[in-house]
This record gives structure tokens, sequence and C-alpha cells, in this order.
């Protein structure tokens, strides 16, 4: 990769993919974040978590989110840029995630707002009754930054991962209304003007299906709030999304789609942004790398910039591959979701394709954005744990994206379940075929099929090996995929 | 290892070790940590970077430094126990460094001030003159709790590898007297009584030649202050430690043996805060360990906790695998310091065989005190990046293992100078031969052999994966080997 | 004064009042101020607003509320020299006031906690029944560091003027059992063992009829939270207690007292902590003073200490006297307090006496406590406005007394009111007629029977200049009465 | 006051003065304010002390000061409007004190830089040689937002008002450059392009005779930094302004006037600040009593807005006329300087009569506007010692005023000495003498007189109520000279 290709998030998305299909709204926004968004980036991550005025000075309760006084026009610029527009008008998801690509580039955090209000959009584009539609859709895509947002609630104080005993909010239809009593314990952009929220029906039983999918507006019709803010919490990173715990008190809510099926739509939302996640860890990545490239040019020890010093010079390369590898197993996610975020249960052969390539992605992604952080700490040495020189930002921010939308262990089982229940190992296997190498191909089918052929505890817990292995192979080849493609250069 | 000796760093010790030789003192420091010395430790970690206050409001200058009014406590407990005094009264550096353990597992930045100050009262003692070391040994060494602290002081503002470029600091004889100008970069334990220093003799050759070692005290013999402190820097963790840009203007010195053989004297300096920084290293992985399985004993998903998990279950089992593996290492590397930190140049075989032993004990220690904080954080998911919870504390003291002391990079190529130069992978084949798999030795000897055997740039491009190697199985040879001793359960 | 005497508030204390009934105490509590307690003071200070621990890291809600880790044991040290018990138990209400005194002069806010519990503890004893009371208060008065605090929580978000308009806190009697519902916005001692609230019966008149006095435990009688901490206050100063939002849901409470005279109990506990307002305004005084001092003494100007310059000089002993004005002002309300605490409706002409005391110093006090404590930052100068040097910390501090316990504009109405309807300035001046100036007497009754004589607009509009007058005449004749005892000095 | 007119700083300006020579500059500035510019500064004031960033990652010096990203957007604002260039451009100084109103209403920490900037032009245009107000004096005088920013930098860690004793930095003639070494303590607007320095010249008395006044640029003629940044100091409030200490070491300046002059030059720099601080603390004055009425039209107690309760109502009027007064006073101390500051020693009768009226607006005004911003706090109850609500900035911000420029204590002195030395109160009472009431007029002289036939030290300590005095019966008297003017209203 080129000097300039490694420092420009647009660059590489091009030296990757070949013509962009929105080339100039990706370069103009590239070029906003480097005049003025770096600079607000970084005044609100060391600004810390933002502040809730909870009260006006009457005492009345107002839940406002204070930032820097610059944060709202950095945010009006991805809506406005098109990072959720784009996303439903264009008849693809792939410029919405492109343009996540350049915000992920310059501020993780920040991605998450858009990722959270597109992950609304969609279900409520898909499973919204007309009414509901009318009303609220045309504000999530307004293009002037008056964009309303959205966000995805669904996690309770008791944990994420096992949604069926954890999530305790109830909802209730009283006459023709839903009404949710209960409590969100992480959710992303509090403050959002519509959130989809997962909820308990009255009297449904304790598991994952009594659960359903609802849209929750952030004023009842009477204009009063319909949720309160209880705090929001202070994170080591991602700084640029308010990170809340909210309090549903008798909060209207409309129903997304057939009450029985709230668990499909549920992890139909959470595909989108588990793709989003790749996609910030890869430009978190290529950040880290960045900025490690800049210092290395520069720094001179022994005579020499430390950039040709032989060791480095070889993690370079190696560090630049495996960002490749990770770019193109990203877009597979992307492309593959694009195909079938329209399905509704029962899913395709494709679908469940898809879920495989996403858990692998996920898993591979974040794991990768840490240890390129990691890296780029160490190659600054005594200066990559000063707050002052802003190399230590990375790791922060890259610490939650293994976490959100499930850890590694998550990834790991659930991906085993899809082999295990969809065989979507050997839909996997099918479709790498024609760009594998197929000694490897052969080698890493079976250590998947040993695997799946074990006890169930012995294969949960020698799963993780197999995994990984297998989370490369995928990278590698669609690496040698994309390679492969006619790309104007 | 067993539930309670997963929480306790003695408890640890003494399985590793069998009976230890002040277990009594080491029990009572302990027992100190838990009742008041943890939630000390929060306070200082939450509280940020400590304030240096240069003037007092008459305008005099006095550069103090202040912590939380009970940092100090904090402070001259280890001091008390014996983190110092007992590495030079009894014969034996052992004590010492279990002390540092236990330390370390509690606060690892507080392990900082205890390291440079044996790190300075070692030098003294060996290299001082008699007037010298009367004058400030006995005050290094008081057990009242008011122990004069030291501090190791040799990196300038160009960077801390390439010593003989980089230091501009100036020593000047003048009558009997020497005399020092410039500024040091990376102050740790800024403010400490007394002080080594890397220096460069006025008029000598600008290489690592003409760098000599002295001793600096905080005050001249006038009482006035005899170094300056520029300002504190501000960290993402090790706030337990003051780090400090120091200005020297005519700054009284003494010199340190051989003022030809400085930078012989500097690396004594190092070996001693190395192998500090391996023990650091396995006590925050053990700690981080703790904290994990803390929260998955309690934390219940899907009907049990997830520490019964069978994944995770696994992914414990194996934590405390290389913990075990990488104390044995770590400790190897103590005793060998044990043995030869006396010699001075030309050193013996048993000195390099300690050199390559450190290195790779640096190297494997730090790397697997990152990635067990970092795992750890994602065992506890969402709670994992929250301020609130303190488990992201140990990733943000963990990140500094392995910069400070030298770089992974560093490690790796003096580790391959001193086999290069030294064959000190011979020694270390030799030494390891009674305990290793015969097959694997002759496998990394053959892998080191070829590296060895390649050109200068080509054999540094491809170190680092040789080099992991032969850590990796250095440490699982020397877990053999403690395990096979005869141990007190 | 002599210039220890203005250092040691326990010196000022004997100055004034000659023997002190607890002189050991006193001197030790200021013994250990001065050896610990200073330092722990300004690091709580610095380190701004405690921090609550809403949920554990299970996701259970705990509400603690974490200082630093010294902050405890600086609390406990009041508890246990008897800023509360030795209210209730020697039959004098004198030595918790003196002992008050310290503590405000080390800490203002710190004696807030004192204040409120001993505010709770009176009327817990004096109006509780006998089971209440045989619970709740021995822990109130335990010795040993373990008493239980109080807290009295009286305000909602529309102000604390008007409780008969704005308390919407609503009891309602459920079997045997008060249950409470509401919100207090501004929850001083939040986190308190006990607290004494008022509340507005189920479906009493929404006038101050309505309120009646709850007894409030921290945990319901099955051990779970009985209420909820929504938040900690950012505030200026006095951080040393932790000012909280505070929502009550369900909460379990005990009546005290009649039902109906609710308002009459309010009152009363207002009385103790306005006492206590005054004795801690006197004391930031006398701090705000020492600290001036002490700066004036070494800082020099044109050739000489400029607390030698004749201004400087003069100002200093302006406030001399005016901190013993103010002192014997506050003292004469702390002893009709002692006298009139016991009454119950209707009161005796000794309470309105009192009643109209405790105004004037409320209002008299606060406004010099702010004004010294700037003039102290004045005579810093420069120093004056850094927060290095920690003497706008007084004025930061001295901030909240003037509006705590009721606004001046309050005082200036309510000490109206209680002379239009109880004609209080009569008794005062009877009261005083011994030690004044007869023509200065006769001039400010003049003064105040001609402004009762105006229309209540213009009585109201005109009000603070006579009353400032009155003020100034009451504590210029009480510090000649106490002057005039006879003193061991 | 009309409700408007209190909310706005040009609206005030327009009823005291009528037609303002620069309405639409006045106008546009401050709805600049209003719609971009409030947010700014709470961001600003909010995240406290600027940070200053001394080195780059390479290790560089740099000494940038950062702020939030938008503080500089907010600075140059101030710079086009014409806050410096107008002083200089138009002929009259008016119009910059004018847009320091609004400047000071909105940000009193952000006038600063501007009044420093101002106070360096002018003595540059006034005292430099012609090269060097060639090189420099276009460059402070930019109108597209790039203007130089200046600085005025006398005190060192001494203390300020002794200037003779404490100006330890030494000015030593090279050649025929001169070249400074020491120490600036409080050093405002740390990081200016240009500063006006006091040094005291090599081998010179050690007495203000020994002065001179030094023209001193950020940057060497190579380029590099001519003086370095110790450290910016935590203040409580005027955030908006970098308050730094500064290193001179060998630093290039140059000098200006005649040297034995020096002090006579210093004091003329501080004639502009001082009644730049004048037009802050009357600007801020406004803005706390603005932020006071807002509150109480809104906040409701006993049945009717707290603004319509008589005693509120009453001490609003009163405010606000001691406002208009304050303003009368001030804008006196504009005009006569307007009309003296060309002058050199020795000076006018004219020049003496400003002097006294400074010493009276700075002393009368910086109080007024503390006690202001205390009653603000005070009117908002409880909500006033809450950081949230951003009351209590305003007495954070006005602690500076009396102390800036000069204590009253200092005021007060030198005021008594312009009366004794140049009789000036003569020259006062004939200036006031055809709007004042002649009886108020005779005895406030009379005062004055038995003050001034006092001994030196008695007439000292005795000052301050005479002074006192003197300053209300001057704004007094102004005021009903203003309100004479034919006003277009």
């Amino acid at each position: 990769m080129d000097d300039e290709t490694v420092n420009s998030p647009s660059g590489f998305l091009k030296q990757m993919l070949g013509e962009l299909p929105i080339e100039t709204a990706v370069r103009d926004y590239e070029a906003w974040w480097e005049a003025e968004g770096k600079d607000i980036s970084t005044t609100v991550d060391q600004k810390g978590t933002p502040w809730l005025k909870m009260f006006d000075v009457m005492g009345n309760r107002v839940d406002e989110i204070l930032f820097p006084d610059s944060y709202w026009k950095m945010l009006k610029k991805g809506y406005q840029a098109g990072t959720v527009w784009r996303g439903l008008e264009g008849g693809s998801l792939l410029p919405a995630y492109m343009l996540g690509y350049i915000t992920a580039f310059y501020d993780t955090g920040l991605y998450c707002p858009y990722t959270v209000s597109l992950s609304t959009a969609i279900p409520l584009s898909k499973y919204g009754d007309e009414e509901t539609k009318a009303r609220f859709l045309p504000r999530m895509l307004l293009k002037d930054g008056n964009a309303w947002q959205g966000a995805t609630w669904m996690t309770e104080a008791g944990g994420g991962s096992d949604l069926g005993a954890t999530v305790e909010t109830v909802a209730q239809l009283e006459g023709e209304r839903w009404v949710l009593n209960g409590e969100k314990y992480f959710a992303s952009n509090a403050g959002a003007d519509l959130a989809v929220v997962a909820a308990r029906r009255s009297g449904a039983p304790s598991s994952v299906r009594g659960l359903s999918l609802f849209l929750l507006p952030r004023r009842r019709e009477d204009g009063s709030l319909n949720y309160q803010i209880r705090r929001l919490k202070n994170k080591i990173g991602t700084r640029s999304v308010p990170t809340g715990e909210v309090e549903l008190r008798e909060s209207e809510a409309y129903l997304l789609g057939n009450p029985e099926q709230g668990i499909y739509l549920i992890l139909e939302v959470l595909n989108i942004s588990r793709v989003a996640n790749c996609v910030g860890s890869v430009a978190l990545t290529q950040r880290a790398i960045s900025e490690a490239h800049a210092f290395a040019r520069s720094r001179v020890a022994f005579g020499k910039p430390i950039l040709e010093h032989p060791l480095l010079r070889r993690q370079f390369a190696e560090r630049v591959s495996l960002l490749e590898g990770a770019f193109a197993l990203t877009w597979e996610a992307v492309k593959l979701l694009d195909e079938i975020w329209r399905e509704i249960p029962p899913y395709s052969e494709r679908y469940h394709l898809f879920r495989l390539v996403a858990h692998l992605a996920k898993y591979w992604t974040a794991e990768l954005a840490v240890q390129t952080a990691k890296w780029a700490m160490e190659v600054h040495g005594g200066m990559g744990v000063l707050a002052e020189y802003g190399v230590e930002r990375w790791l922060r921010e890259a610490m939650i994206l293994p976490i959100w939308e499930g850890t590694p262990h998550r990834q790991i089982l659930d991906g085993l379940e899809v082999m295990e229940r969809k065989h979507a190992h050997e839909l996997l296997f099918r479709h790498l075929a024609s760009h594998a190498n197929p000694q490897a191909l052969e080698d890493t089918a079976g250590q998947v099929e040993a695997l799946l052929a074990l006890p169930q505890d012995e294969r949960e817990a020698q799963a993780e090996a197999v995994f990984r292995e297998l989370a490369a192979f995928t990278a590698g080849t669609l690496q040698l995929k994309l390679a492969s493609l006619p790309v104007s250069k």
C-alpha cells in the first residue's frame, strides 16, 4: 500500500473496490474530516463522557445530552452525507457502509449513531404498519441534517447474551396502544428520537418466544418525554456516542411485525450492526496503521527512520496484509447482507451463509482492530501511553469492538450453531471454492467436520481454535478473490 | 489452580515455589492490601495524574508532587515491608521480588518506585565510592517508612532505544565535582531523593562510549533543589508512579564506576528493572484472571454461571497454564539475576545466559499481561468498558509493560544480538536440556540456527516468529521444571 | 486577637467563651484535623463531586456513594467526637455546636452531615413513638464511629421557600404503615441511614396544612433499598457532603408527631440547621481570616510584610471585630435554641425571640462569611484565583451559606413576620437592653417601628436596610455582652 | 430598564450612550454571540484550563495551547469585529471599548486577549522605532481574523504591586540587540505572538528606575521559539484566556521608548487595561442581572413570579441603578483615556484627572461585579450553587476583576497618591461641579481634605471609607450627567 493510501480511508476503499459508486460524496466527507472533523473528534474524546442535563433550571425534566458545542455539527455531517438515507434510498446498502468506513476511520464511536439509526430505519421500513411508517420514516431520511436519530435497545442489566432470560421490560396492550415498562441498561445513542426496543409481552412465556420488537419515540403524542435517561455511562472510549440507562415508564410504543417472531426481528437488527462493527473494526485498523506509519517515518534511531528497520518494515507489511484480508471478509458480509436483508422467516440458505460469514468477520476484525491498536502504541514507544499524543485513544476505542454486538465467545457459539443446524460451513466452502487453495480448503473443512462430530460440551470447549482457523482461511481466500477483480488503480 | 489461590498472590507464589523464605512478611503485606490498600489504589487510579505543586504560595520553587492524601501511606507500606531493603540485606534478591509480586498484583504502577529504588541502591552499593555510599546508602535502606526513594533516568526526548545518539545531557567536571545539564523526558518516580542518571561527559564521543552513569540527589549540599520537575505526564495507567520531565541545571552529581564503562552500568541497571517488569507482568496476569474469575462465577447466562460454560472454562484453564509458564520463565530470570548481579565487565557466560532469558521473559510476559487484561474485559461483556467497574484499569496498566524497559521490537533485536555475539542460545539449550522434550528442543534449536544463518537484514526481519517460539518453548520447559520440584502444598 | 488564636478554632472558642465544658474533646478533635484531616479535606474538595455507584457489576441496584478512600475516616471522626451524640446525651446542645465549629473551620461541607444527623435525631427523640425511638435512636448515638447518619429532605424541584405549594411527595396510609411516593430534589447527605421527610398526606389540602413529617429509613424492613438516589449534584463547594436527588417509590416511613402539625415540626428541624449554618459561617470567617493572615505575614512588598501596611492592618482589625460580633450573635442563637428546642406548639415568647435572633444571625453571618472569603482572595492577589493554593475554596464553600436554610430574602421576610405577628422585636430589645447603648437602641427601635407601620408591599420592599441595621446592632450589643463576662484568658 | 434591554449589551449601550458610532458592527457581533458564541463559551468554561502541548510526538518543543476546537473561531470573531484594530484606526478608542463591552457580557475572560493586544499595539505604535513598527504593527491590525495577538507581561513570582523590587528579569544589550532572561509568573495570553515585557537593564538600579519596557516576539528571527511556556495556570474562572508561566531564555527583544522611563510606559500600559477592567466589570454586572432576571421571571413562589415580590423587585431596581452609575463612571474613564493616551511624560493635569477617575472606577466596578454575581446566585436559590446551571460561573469570572490590574488596596493607595502629589481630587471636583449636588460635593470634598491632612500611616489606614464614598459620589454624579444628555431612545 502506498504512503498516501495508508492515510486515506477513501483511498483504501478505492484500492480494494475500484470505482466507488458515490466517490464524490465519499471524498467530500473525508475532506471535511481532515479540515474540521478531526479536531472536533479529539475534543469530544478528551472531554470525556457527555453530560446529561436532566432538569432545566426551573426543575422540569428535560434529559438533554450535552456535548462540546461542535459535536452536533460533526454528527449532522454524517447524516447529511448519507450514512443512513443512502442505505434506504438507492436500493443498496453499500454506499451507507462506505460512508461508515470513512466515519469510523476518524471516530469509531461516532459510527454508532449512524449504525443504530440505520438499524432502526430498516425494521421500521420492513415491519412497520403503513401509518407508523408514514409518520416516522420520512423524518429519519431527511437530508438536511435534521434527520431523526434511531437506537436499538435490547440489553438489560442481567446481560446481553441470554435475552430470553434477561429482558424484563414488559409490553402491555392498552386498548389499541402498547405501553412499555422497564429499564434498558446499555442504551446506545440515548436521547434518540426513535428506538427499536425488545420487550416481553405481558403474560407471554419467559423465554425468547415471549419477546417482541417495538418502536418507541422519544416523545409521547402529547409532546412529553416518553422515556427517561437515568444517567450516561462513563466509558473508556467511544465517547462520541452517548450510552445511557433508559427508564421506560408507561412509554408509548408501536409493535413491529409479528409479535410471536420478535426474536427473529431482534436478530435481523443485530445483523445490520454486526456488519457495521466489522466495517468499523477494519477502519480503526487502518487508522492505527496510519498513525504508526506517520510516527515511524519520522522517528529516527540508529541513523535512520525506524520504519526502515527490517523488523518494523516487516511488521508493517504484515499489518497491511491483515488489513486487506479483514476488509475482504467484511465486504463479503456487507454484500451478503445487501442480498438478504429483505428476507423474512423462514430464511434462505443465503441468509444462513451470511450469518456464518458475519460471525467470522465480527470475531476476526474486532480482534485485529485491538491488536493493531496495541501494536501502534508499541511502535510509539513511551509516547504511546501518554494521553497527550492520542495514539492510546485507538486502543480505548477498539476495546468496545470485540464486546459490542456479542463477545468472541458469543460469535463462536453462534457460528457453531449455524453450522450445526443449517450446515452453513458447507455453504461457505462451496461459496469459497472457486478462489480457495484446494488443499487448504480440504484441511479446513476436515477440522470443522471433526469439531462438529464431538459431543456438545467438548465441541464448545474446542471450538475456538477451529473457528479462528476458519476465519483466517475465509479472510485469506476472500482477499485473493477481491485482488483478482479488475480494479481501476 | 483452586479458587482461593487464583485470588491470592501469596497463595500463587506458594503454589509455585513451595515454602517462602519470608512467608510472614508476604502474608502480612497482602493482608494490608486487602484491608486498606485496594481502596487507596483505586482512588489513586481514578483521580488520575498526580499534581505537581511547582511553587508555594510565596512564589518559591518547591516541586512537590501531590497525590491523594493516603497515597503516601500506601507507598511507605512497601518500603517498610522490604521491597528494597530486603534486596540488599539478606544476601538474596528473591525476597524483594516476591514482595514486588504482591505489590504489582494490587497496583502495577506502584511497583515502579520500588523497582527504581532497588535499581538505584544496587549500582550505588556496587559502584559508589565509600564516601558516597556512606552518605546515601543507609538512607535508602531505612525500614521505618522513611527510606529515600531512587529513580533511574536515562531516556531523553529523542527516544530510549538508541541512547548513544539521544542522550544530550552533559556532565562537566568542575574541580572535584561533576555538574550535569540537560533534560530527562521520561523520568519515572520524579521527585525521588536520589536518581541514577545517564549523561555524556563533556567532550566525549557522541556514541554510547561517551556515556557515564551518575548519582544525582534531589537536593544540593546547600539544601536547594538540585533538579526541577517541568511537569508530570498524563499517562493512561500506572498513575501510582509520578512520571515527569526533569530539568538538570547545574545539578550536582556523583560519578559511579569507571566513566568509560557507563553503558555497561546502564545496562546493568536495566537488568534489574527488566526482571521486575516480568514479575509485574505475571502479577497483573494473575490479577486479571482473578477479576474475570470472580465475575464469571457470579454472572449467570442460560441457566448457569458463565464460568461453567465449556468454552469459557477452557479459556480459564488455558490462561492459568500460561500464567504458570510465564511465572516459571520469570522466576528463572530472577534466580539468574541473583547469581550474576555482582559481576562487573567482562562478564561470564552465566551473565549472557541471563540476558537472553531476561529478553525472552520480558517479551513473553508483557504480551501475556496485555492479552489477559483484554480477555478479562471481554469476559465482563459490556461491563468491561465502563470506568465504573475497574476491570478496564488492568488493560490501561498493562499497556505500559511491553513498552517500558524496551519494546518487543527491542527485546527481539537485543536477544538476537546476544545469540549472535555470545551464543547465548547454546547456553540456553544446555541449561534447559535436562527438563526439555528432546524433539522440541531439537526443533527449536534448528529454527534458531537457521535464523542466525540468514543475512543481517533478513535475520532481523524474520526474527519475531522464532523469538516467540523460543520464548514459548523456554516458558513451557521451565514450567515443567518448576512443577517437578518437591513442593509443600 | 493574637497570632496563635487566629489560627485555632478552639483557641477562638476559648477566647470568646472562657472555659469550655468539653475542652479535651475539642482540643483532641482539632489536633486530629491538623495532623490528618486537613489533607483529607483538601483531597475531597479537589476530587470534586463524589461518585454514585448505582449498580454493582452484576447489575443489582446498590446506590453506594464513593468518596476518596479516606473520606470515611474523616467523617467517622466527627461522629465519634460527639458532633451528634453530645447534643442528646449531656442535656445541652452547646458541646455539639462547639464541635461543629471545629469541623466547619476545617471543612464547611462536612459540618452538614453532622447537622442533618442532629436534626434527625432530635425530632425522632421528641416526636417518635416509643417503638420507633427504641429501634432507631440508639443507632444514631453510637460512639464508635458506626453511628447511623441522618438527613432532612424537604425541598422539591419547585423550590424551597414555598413548601406548601411545592411539596408533591404523597404519603399514603396502607394498613398501619405509611408509604411515600415522590422526589426530593436537594437531598443533602444522600445515602443517609435515616431521613426526616416532608410529605403531603394523600387527600390533604394543597397548602402547608397538608404537610406532615416522616422518618424514612434507607432500607425497608426486608433489607431492600427504601429510596433510590437518582444522581449526585455537582456543586461548586461543600463536596464533603453528597447532595443528591432522591426518588421515593413505595417507600416505608414512620409518622412523627401530630400529622396536622407537620409544618411546625418542619420549622423546628430548620431551627437546628439554621443555627448550625450560623456556626459554620462564623467558623469559615475565622478560617478565611486565618488564611489571609498567614499569607500577609509572609508576603513582602515595599520592604515589609503586607500585614504591616496600615490599610491592610486596619482591614484585619475590622475583620476580627466583625468575627467576634458574628460569633456573639450566633452563640446567643445557640443558647436560646438550647432553651427552647423541647417546646411544642403553641410556643412561648422565648421561642419567638429565638426565631428572630436566628433569622438575624443567619442573615448576618452568612454574608460575613462570603465577604471575608472574598477579601481573603483579594489579600492573596493573583494567587487568590488559582485553584492551586486553595484560598479560592473558601469562597466556593461560603457561597452555599447564604442560600442553604433560606436565602437572605427569606430571612428578612420571615424575620419581618415574627416581628409583625409576635412582636419579637420588642422581646429582642428587652433582651438586649441591659448591654445596649441606649441611644442606639432607641434609634434602631424607631426604625423598626417605622418599617412595621408601612403598608404590606412597601414594608417588604424597604425591609432589607432595616433588617441589616437590626442585625448589626444586635451583633454589636451581644459582642459587648460577651466581652463583659468574666473569661479566663 | 425594560426587559429587552437588560438582556442585550448593545441595547444597554444604546440606552446609555444614544446613537453608537459603529452600531451595525456592534449588533452583528452580539447576534453572533447569541447564535453561536454562547455555547462555545460555555464549553470552554466547563472544559477548564486549556492544555499546553509542550512537545510534539517527536519530542520537539512546540508550546501550543490547546482549547476546545471551536475556541479559535470565537477568538477570531472579536479580532475581526475590531476589538483591537478599531482602537488604532478610527482616531478614537471608544469603538474598541464598546466591542469589549459586548465581549465581556458573554465571556469576561475572552475580553482579556483583546485588551492585552490593544495594550501591546498602543505602546508599539507610540514608542516603537520605525523599523519595529513597520515589521510588527500591521500584523496586529489585520482584519481577517489572523491578527497577531499581544500580551503584557510585567509581574513575577514575588508579586505585582512592588515591581521595583520584584522584577528580576534582566535585559542585556548584546551588540545592537537586547536579550532577556527571566521568568514571568502571571503571563496572561501566554502564547501571544508579541508581548510587551518589563525587564531590568543589566547593571541598572534595583528600583523602578531600573525598569524598561521591551517588545518580545514569540519567535526569534530564525523562527525558533523565543520564549517557553512552563505551564498554564488552573484558574477558577476566565478560562478563555490562557494564563501561563513564561520563561525567557536568551530571548530577543526590542526596546520601547526611553529606557530610563520604563516605569512610565508600564503604567501607561496599565491605564489601557485598567479601563478595560472597568468595562468588563460593568458588562459582567449586566450579565448577572440579566441571568437573575430571567430566573426570577419564571420561578413562581406564593402564587406569583418571584420577580414580582416587593423585596426582590426593589433589589432589581437598585442593581440596575448601580449598573447605570458604574457605567457612567467607567465611560468617563474611557473618554478621558481617549483624550490623554498619546501624552508622554511629563503629563498634563488631564492625565492626572484620568488617573484618579480610573482608580475610582476600577475599585467601584469590580466590587459591583462581584457583589452582583453573588446576588444573582442567591436569587437562584439552591440552583445557584450547581455547576449545571452556570450562574455560579459569573462569580468565578468576577473574582478576578478586583485582583487583576491591582487589588482594591492598590487602587486606594494609588488614588491617594495622585491626590496627594497632583491634587487630582481638586481636578475631579471641578470636573464634576456642573452636574453634582453642591452640598454632596462639599461634604465629599471635606472628607477628602480631612483624610489628606492626616499623618501618613493614619491616612492610609483610614483611606478606604473615604475612597469608597468618593467613588459612589463620582459614579452618582456622572450617572446624572449621562442621563441629562439628549439621547435617542
